[in-house]
């Protein structure tokens, strides 16, 4: 008899994005002339750069030709892009790694959701409250949490809270916590750290000998010159951190599929009887077991990124998308609301008016103003009361929103 | 302290593929004007057909305007894709299926690696010898399964020889199996089963309330009409399995990255209490969880498979592949080697002659022909003294290895 992971079962059902989806819909049925517009999907919406198009086309006329046709590459990446990733992302910054501490995938919510299968399933995992779902859900499947309590929250698991109180910034934790995931630019609260909370963070982890799962998918929207785009710009982070970075949100690649993760080879866990192993060796593993190498045509409208052109235009696409943060902020903020984020992030994260709960204040906004955005609840209970708004729209319709919501 | 997933420590190290390339590189130094010609690697190496390609192409200017930009699309893929599998792959067969059935992907490697997470960890697995590695060891970093033996072969996993003296096709396993991994056209052997023997196992499965997971990755190369292209040509095969389906061979997609999985609704697994649960919502939490949607310009490119245009090219680039097996088998044959397969698969099994080990004889062959094979030996115990071919060459190529190999 085949028996199934029960664990699945301990899953809650997707809720928010269907959740909301629904909402839409029923408004939608009763005022079919509305005109809604949603600040509410981080999606890229601009078009690829004009570089990253003309690359990808004749990565497709590479494809044509037995000459300089393309079948499995490296699981871990073609050299061309490793190369662009080291010298542009980390060497302009200080950080020196090798090639074979980069390993190229399709997107970043894959290699966040899959890492965790290196690691021992009596690990306690830390994550911030509120959080990308991804890190929670992944665990859960794989047997490392307990059942969800009456707010969603899974029994094993430490939650640390990021609210106003503390800026958004989690606490160390108190007790003993071996995997711990920070995403910086914070989605969703477009909180970041400097690179003294950052320091701390690889201390604690150093001294706990815990590992860091940094998620930096929103690197490229940091606009502050103190702020680290990477964590290995903190002293003896390779020691304690994992890095992702995705195409996804810094070049529009969320239809194309291009990401990658850093496994430094100083990094080290440890086996119950206390053996210290590489962890770069099993990732290595475990992305040639089960990976295939993404799209080569992907992978050379991502090395198109770093070129003059290529970075030149993504830049201005970001540009637009920090213009639309700015005014969602500025207007928000004239109107008397409490907004945090939008600065170095793509995500404005608001207060809700007069104490309405999340759900209350996206009812409230869709009737009103006809303007949909994401209820704070939905990434953890310590983002009731608050609500998301994206950058990632249109201007025109960034700048009516907010007309819009003078009048709510 | 992070403690790794021991689970990983069990893994063989990835021996076969590098193995090769090492003792090619040795042969070409003291060689170093040796023409070698491979017929080891399962690779495309065709160019993609016309109509792809230009598919593509357009699919990459669609990503360079807003009106026809694609963001994240739908995890599962996108209905286009999805209605032209349903159509051309199953409806055309006799087989219906629900949309909500099939899971596109970025590879079949991914999947069937990726599957037996779904499922409990006490299950027992079954395995033909020889086999393709990523089931098993998919399985061992689960923790499915205990040390290997000397042979390589882990304990606890059911393995299930496969020989000239079965005609390759296994035995229905007598003890009790849970999860049955099936490949059929098969590689490494090249051997195919009919509708009557796939019964077999089908009711098998439904009398064990066991499941099969069936990898079809190279149904395209069926030419024999009695054969099935898919499983659930089987009565009641939707009951117990899960079918594997990928474009790297039928169209030359290993670098463009797209295939699918189907999951029919009918398929139940079951909780240690003896609940059924329906296997296709365990794969869709999953597959939403852990992966977002194959590329945009992979998808469209797939979709053009199924034209008019894209199917009869595929067809001719099949065919050359085949003209190659055919001439690989009869030279063979006419040179009184035992040779298998090669008929509905681009894969050629050969004994090795004298009784040769298969690595004896590869550096038999590296050493007298310049020729390069794969050792049966690397894929499992039973392949010992069996030597892979594989179409995946040029014809110019194939020709001459086999001039060659009558000189050995």
């Amino acid at each position: 008899m085949t028996t199934i992971n029960e664990n699945f079962l301990k899953c809650h059902r997707q809720y928010l994005f269907p959740e909301i989806s629904r909402r839409i819909c029923t408004h939608r049925a009763k005022n079919p002339d509305a005109k809604i517009i949603s600040l509410g999907i981080g999606d890229a919406i601009r078009p690829l750069a004009p570089a990253i198009v003309e690359a990808m086309k004749k990565a497709v006329v590479d494809m044509s030709s037995e000459a300089t046709f393309h079948g499995y590459g490296p699981e871990q990446g073609y050299d061309f892009l490793i190369d662009a990733i080291i010298e542009n992302d980390f060497n302009s910054r200080g950080v020196d790694l090798d090639s074979s501490e980069i390993f190229v995938s399709d997107g970043s919510k894959c290699d966040t959701g899959n890492i965790q299968e290196i690691f021992g399933i009596d690990n306690v995992i830390a994550v911030t409250d509120p959080v990308y779902p991804v890190y929670v859900d992944t665990n859960v499947m794989a047997g490392r949490t307990g059942e969800a309590d009456k707010n969603g929250q899974y029994n094993k698991i430490v939650y640390m809270p990021c609210t106003a109180e503390n800026n958004f910034i989690p606490e160390l934790p108190e007790g003993s916590v071996d995997i711990i995931y920070l995403c910086f630019p914070n989605n969703p609260t477009g909180a970041v750290v400097t690179k003294e909370i950052l320091s701390r963070w690889v201390n604690f982890a150093r001294n706990n000998k815990a590992v860091i799962l940094f998620d930096a998918a929103y690197e490229a929207f940091i606009a502050d010159s103190e702020i680290p785009h990477s964590i290995y710009e903190v002293d003896g982070a390779k020691e304690v951190a994992i890095e992702f970075r995705s195409f996804s949100k810094t070049a529009g690649f969320t239809g194309v599929r291009c990401a990658f993760t850093v496994v430094p080879k100083q990094l080290q866990a440890y086996t119950k009887g206390g053996r210290a192993v590489e962890v770069n060796s099993l990732w290595h593993r475990r992305h040639c077991t089960k990976f295939n190498g993404a799209s080569y045509v992907s992978q050379v409208g991502a090395a198109a990124v770093y070129t003059t052109e290529g970075r030149k235009q993504c830049r201005q696409i970001i540009d637009i998308y920090m213009t639309n943060a700015a005014l969602i902020r500025e207007s928000l903020t004239k109107l008397g609301y409490e907004v945090y984020g939008g600065v170095n992030a793509p995500y404005i994260w608001m207060k809700t008016p007069g104490g309405l709960s999340s759900w209350d204040f996206f009812d409230h906004l869709l009737q009103k103003a006809n303007v949909v955005g994401t209820p704070g609840s939905g990434f953890g209970p310590s983002g009731e009361g608050y609500f998301r708004l994206t950058a990632f729209a249109r201007p025109d319709d960034v700048k009516e929103a907010m007309q819009r919501f003078a009048t709510v």
